[in-house]
């Protein structure tokens, strides 16, 4: 068997992967107790005396590493940060392992550290060790970053993915696509892309928002394979289904015209600055209001409700239904 | 300015690198003030109520990737393990950072993650989470693995490098250069590779026994650079010398023959299962023999001392003397 780029790609075939040879294979996948590899969670939790320590990995290959919007450092920053958030814990730490090709420019190279500067700034995260590779440039294109998050929560008081019960309702905390419909805009050149940029941003305002109010039971942010996989992820692992209005969903003008040129789905592309959140019903308003203040957030909707039925469904405006599947592939690869 | 191989080495030049491009773009390298990114120690730390959390990251590009003594699997965990047992933590969780190459072997592939498994089970960490993605095969050749390790010591006993003083004993556990020259020979093709392989092993056993004894100051494993840059930055950042005693270092009969062959100095490459201690003069003994009765520390010996020199110093069995440099970049790249 032969790796192929699908394997990569967020999808039905790379789940397969991932279940059949990594969980297959390894025997230690957790730490006293906490929420280790199996669960396929956004990271992984350590309890520790009365706190879970919470950490999260991802290798960053974004093409191209400038894009509009962002950069590789700014996406390894935030997407880090990110998945922290998403298990409801602050972010504090982030180690940065960092693999250049020789030739690689340094003046490209300082301009992905300031990037992630940036955002460690903004959060308030730092990052407190790394590692720097140089490789040969017949081996490898570019620059891989490998960054890992450490989070810290209260304990007992981690947000599990699977953790939805029907009557919740479905927060979405902006506009769908821009990241990965834009990126593929600006690699196709369509020279539209001056309206159109990446929503790479750090999650964490919008979410310390949301777990001040309370009642927030899951989150995912929406990253490879779009809302259509993190919704189905969601309701999948929590064993529920979900009723989504299409009409609340947010989806910018540009996004819906470039990726209807492109053929692309924005439902199944990846976004760099969204969380979707699973609340109680009676927080929901509150919370909604909370994460509308925030600086990412002010288009924030309920999309929906958590059912009892095994399928995310889309109503459309006309009152038809449609069930929303996961994508077996991501159709543009390498955006994060 | 362009990257270059010298970069990457863990040499002077790479030093340079590092300081001036990350460090100085880089605010926030520090958390709840432990030991942080400005450090360049092996890992940093997160004070948390009574303990410390220790983090350690590496990008691991081995070429090849399976070796005589070991695989890029082997190398990842127990160099990642290593680097969070040199600051005198208990190794508890990795997470697991793939990009794997569009074509990659599926066999490989499972015989790299075995491997890892392996590992973890010795020591007893557990891998909590990861990432996988696949790359276009001529922007990556084969894979690189980022691994980043989590360990807990009770708060104020984290071991750092910078703690030698004058008067301390320098323990090596074990035969110097196995690695580097036994993956160069193996490179090269010179056919005596069934005598020489890597020592890659987890040291965590070894520092166990030496804590528990007490009196460790401060500890390196000579990866990158050899023995050479360990005990240069030992001494560097305590702010002292060394003079240590040539004939006392072990070095393996077939590394000194093939080193010789290959012109390459075996205190210059790296090792991936030795550690350097700066122990306390009066526990040196007893260190020594419980290191030496773990799996990997039969070998250990006590080299030599700690002085007010500026020097690393090398006595010959003549009584000669000669300063050991810090290499200035690694003779042989890509070898962890």
């Amino acid at each position: 068997m032969k790796i192929s780029m699908s394997h990569g790609a967020g999808g039905e075939v790379m789940q397969g992967l991932i279940s059949d040879i990594i969980l297959g294979n390894l025997n230690n996948k957790q730490v006293n107790g906490g929420v280790g590899l199996d669960s396929l969670d956004d990271g992984a939790t350590i309890p520790l005396g009365d706190y879970e320590i919470v950490v999260s990995t991802d290798s960053h290959t974004v093409n191209p590493i400038f894009f509009p919007g962002g950069d590789i450092g700014k996406i390894s920053i935030a997407g880090t940060v990110n998945d922290v958030s998403m298990m409801g814990a602050k972010p504090l730490a982030i180690t940065n392992a960092m693999v250049v090709s020789e030739g690689f420019s340094g003046e490209d190279f300082e301009r992905i550290i300031k990037s992630m500067d940036e955002v460690c700034r903004e959060v308030g995260v730092s990052i407190v060790t790394g590692d720097t590779k140089v490789m040969e440039n017949d081996k490898l294109d570019s620059i891989i970053i490998s960054t890992t998050g450490i989070g810290i929560a209260k304990r007992g008081q981690i947000t599990r993915d699977s953790n939805l019960e029907v009557g919740n309702k479905i927060i979405l905390t902006g506009s769908v696509g821009d990241h990965g419909i834009s990126l593929m805009s600006y690699r196709e050149g369509f020279g539209f892309e001056t309206d159109l940029k990446s929503d790479v941003a750090p999650v964490w305002s919008m979410v310390e928002a949301a777990l001040e109010v309370g009642g927030v039971k899951a989150m995912k942010d929406p990253t490879r394979g779009g809302i259509a996989n993190a919704l189905n992820e969601l309701a999948e692992k929590s064993g529920v289904g979900m009723l989504l209005d299409e009409e609340k969903i947010p989806i910018k003008k540009e996004v819906h015209a470039a990726s209807e040129m492109l053929g692309i789905d924005p439902y199944e592309v990846a976004n760099e600055g969204k969380v979707i959140m699973g609340v109680e019903a009676d927080k929901a308003e509150e919370i909604l209001q909370a994460v509308r203040k925030t600086k990412y957030g002010k288009d924030a909707q309920i999309i929906g409700e958590v059912t009892n039925d095994k399928h995310v469904i889309l109503e459309t405006a006309l009152g038809g239904k449609r069930i929303l599947e996961a994508p077996i592939a991501d159709p543009v690869p390498r955006v994060c």
